[in-house]
């Protein structure tokens, strides 16, 4: 089958063969990809960022945001049938440690992370487990959904963290309106009566993240803050969602945050640095964010149905992929990139 | 009356004369001191840290942790009565914003906390509101239990923070075994059934610390990661306790916290730096801590008059101010410090 | 000035002349009332079924719902003005109780309830304090939001409360959508992702209930239980709110229920009967509501403001008390009934 | 082997020989029983109270509170070996719908419940799952912690769900010091600070319950709610957990109650009755109680491995249920009994 496989650092990947994976043991199910998304993660994995974190062999697969078919399962699956539509929750789990049985899928103490960890999506075939798909109505196209299955799970995760704070007359700010900031938005709608602003440094996403129902936009030009600043009458914001997470988007999402606030990081890249002093003396908070849970898939997933949140995607085949690669490197790809395999 | 005034920053406090308080509100509560603490904050104050953030004019009269006897009452004070043995809370408070009708003191948009923004309690008396006070049973010696109205609040408001954390078979680590980390670790044991490491740069402090009911205690040689990591068998601790928020504290208190753990930062001074995907690709959680809420305090008085809670505080005349600030700057001052007028 | 005045249960109450409240404190503030609403809980105090609880004295004036304009303020009143247009929270309360300092309004241990256990609002002037009154903005008419007072503030409230528990995909029955039940479905909706779910026994107050926001109506004519179980897949909702309390409501509710689902209990008048073989079996909860909080009552002004909560309101002259009383009674006042003085 | 089987309906059950479980599925593991806990729950099952809820076809084996050893497991099972020492959660489940996925073992959609629904544990062996073992330390003698999985893991879930009420001052009210109710004790004392206060009818069982850490006893002769007042300064208890649940249990434990308490029903048998008017103008709650999660049961562990709690057992030998059952049924049976095989 076709892949897009890694086979150094800081060099392009190459979509080339490989073999088909197959089952193994009685819990593993694979997807034959209708869609698989592409992620500002994938080009710093590519840069780097994740050799130590990840641990992985190169060369591997890259893709961890997948949706697609039920192919083949192993001899104990009873969850989903071959030809199922599914979307694809992005770690394997064991079921079994403290964190799968509390729910937290992302802490899972045996997991392995396709297209972190080992092959991904970014192919006409994907090995995972039961454990990890949501079985979904056959009307549902998966190259138009692929994308919930990380930038929208992150997206999500993170908001429904902030819903106990966000009460109405309360304001969040969403830092970067691009792949997995235009769901957060529409989530926080969907869940929350606060106010939303949204600061992009493109007023064309900001255009957008009024279509999806910004109260507030703000180009970050460099007035950003002070703007914020205005719109919360110089309180700052109760929560400030941070999808950029690099490049003076944490200094200024510092400078928005409310005392007593809560700071979602979400995008990575920089560095959070802050005096304790200022921690302590406005007893500000920050909250880390990995993915989300299996049923923060199933409940994004119920929003879709219910029409709250859409999707902006651009399609590309998935021979196209170093196109792709580029588009989102050079902020040419509005939307999320989406990599289709031909037979889909 | 008596009072430590501080006329310029990075110049020791003065013991001098001034007038005393007069009531002119009818709200008003005025405390004659029993017991003033001597606080790190007080050095920090001294350093010049806190100009920007408490915005108050020189000179004042420091002292933010206070316990005395009700010496006048404004015309609507019920709850109070002059003779009355008293806490005080640090925070005089408006009682109508959001935040003090949500009882979180600590942000009312009105405040002012003497010992900080106005004169504080290293006085003869103290002006404070109906709204400060926590009424004590009157066997209580004001002295015995001043270093409770904010080392030990600060220390009870972060541990009741971390309870929904610390469910059997986890583990806390307390970074600093001094005048607020002792009560920490004694608001754990009593809160909690975590397991708790202290973790303290003296050997002296270790072994107290094992009297308030540490299970673990740590010397911070510079071996003191590696030894957390292998009391919580390499998975770090589910929380970090830093009562001290400088000085490699952080580095290290970081490098010892678990996946998806939580750091409550108590002590400040130095600078929190963290690579976001550090942040993120472990979910871990980032605290500010405040004082307390005025309950915090009465819960807190709760536990000590079961005996849950005691102070190691070491007693100065008032005017021995210089002393003791002496003394905790070089070290040598064991436990909390006290300050007492004459009179008292 | 005109009072609406109990002198004997289960006897009409009458419209009469009394003397004006006066300011006898330093934080008492006296509203000239704009409208007064008409609430069950009236028809209740008149049949006696609040005697003991209330331990009110009779005569008195009815009223616990109301909105106008402050006429007078105590000496130490800083946060309203003579002329402020507001809203006045229920409870006349301490501020310096345990509840009261934990923002828990509802559970002052030092309260008065106007309307309910002192004389209430069904008059030209009220006599309340500076922590009951939420200043709004003058465009307002008291009429036109008084029911957001009581029916509004206990219909949030309860919403409130059920937040953490609907999550997209789960479903939410509102049983009445009457004065509280259509407060309540636009709350749910504001508030929370649930499918919301009305049940009543009136087809008109179904067709309202559209309006409002309700995404299926439910016609309480016997097969109420069995078109609710089909609604949520034979599994029950997770969440109940009952705005009934008596006359079968509870059984069909409780019925409706599912598998650790949520049984809000606000309307009432009947008796809740459950083995607690079904309680434990099932692991379901009973959760009691009382009024809300003065925080809870800004929020809901503040979801008002932004169009979120609309209502449905009859006006009456005060004067016409009893046709209003009358109307309620029979079942032929639709919406919530509101007096007004003539001055107003 | 043998085992202890129900035939009908109020009659005795009978120890028989019956054919011993097999492995058939991937992650089955058979428990070589140890110890197998009686519970007022099989006087219960015998009296036909659980006829519909459970569904099960008699005859079976009667047993849902094992301990033992792992003595064969399916193909897929990695987590126990063969020889492990184990306690077995009282549910099997099935791992993948929205509750086990959210942890909540004891809502599976497709649960068996041994003991209840199917085969149970008072026998020589046990059929279960992977996911319901809990691994022990060797060197514990199964009968001697069999009482933990579910008198323990019920006691302890119910104990957990109270501990964010349970701040410093508060008072806890235990009803029944029997079975579930002495590690209900132990709990509060080893997870809160609250004061304990435990009621039972029995004077002998109240002078245990100071040994295992209450801090009043209170004896239900009539005087109990009295007395329960008394203690609390007349305001009633913060919470009560009811172990009770019958005879009378329910109608002094609701007036031992405290505005805006919550009431944990856990023991069964009787009805819970409450005007709706006294549930509203208190705002108090009942919490259903149902065994507990996975986790639970191993936190639990941790705590007995800890030292705080500990068990009062009395033993019999798998042949003498029947003694077991009158002993319990007649009052005579202090502390757990547990049935051990003969060859355990």
């Amino acid at each position: 089958m076709k892949a897009v496989r890694l086979h150094a650092y800081n060099q392009s990947p190459v979509v080339e063969e490989v073999a088909e994976p197959t089952i193994s043991g009685p819990f593993d199910v694979i997807v034959r990809i209708g869609g698989a998304g592409l992620c500002r993660t994938d080009l710093h994995i590519i840069e780097g960022q994740w050799v130590e974190k990840s641990g992985v062999t190169l060369p591997y697969t890259l893709g961890h945001e997948n949706a697609g078919w039920v192919h083949a399962v192993g001899s104990a699956v009873s969850t989903v049938a071959v030809g199922d539509t599914v979307i694809v929750h992005p770690l394997i789990t064991c079921g079994f440690c403290r964190a799968c049985r509390a729910g937290n899928d992302m802490h899972c103490a045996n997991s392995a992370f396709p297209g972190i960890s080992t092959d991904g999506g970014m192919a006409t075939f994907l090995k995972t487990t039961a454990r990890a798909v949501v079985k979904l109505d056959p009307s549902l196209a998966p190259k138009d959904i692929a994308a919930l299955a990380d930038a929208g799970l992150t997206a999500y995760h993170a908001v429904k963290k902030a819903v106990p704070v966000l009460y109405p007359g309360t304001k969040a700010v969403v830092i970067g309106a691009g792949g997995l900031g235009h769901i957060g938005v529409q989530c926080l709608k969907a869940l929350t009566p606060a106010e939303v602003i949204v600061v992009d440094r493109s007023a064309e996403a900001l255009e957008l993240a009024r279509g999806w129902g910004a109260d507030h936009t703000v180009l970050a030009d460099g007035g950003e803050v002070a703007r914020v600043r205005e719109i919360t009458e110089g309180q700052g914001a109760e929560v400030i969602l941070d999808f950029v997470g690099e490049g003076g988007a944490l200094e200024s999402g510092i400078a928005m945050l409310r005392r007593a606030g809560y700071y979602y990081v979400i995008g990575y890249g920089g560095r959070l640095v802050v005096p304790t002093i200022d921690i302590i003396s406005t007893e500000i908070n920050f909250i880390g964010n990995l993915v989300g849970t299996y049923n923060d898939l199933v409940e994004l997933m119920a929003l879709t149905a219910q029409g709250k949140v859409r999707l902006h995607t651009a399609v590309y085949p998935l021979e196209a992929a170093l196109d792709a690669i580029h588009d989102l490197e050079s902020g040419r790809l509005h939307g999320r990139g989406i990599l289709v395999p031909e037979e889909a």
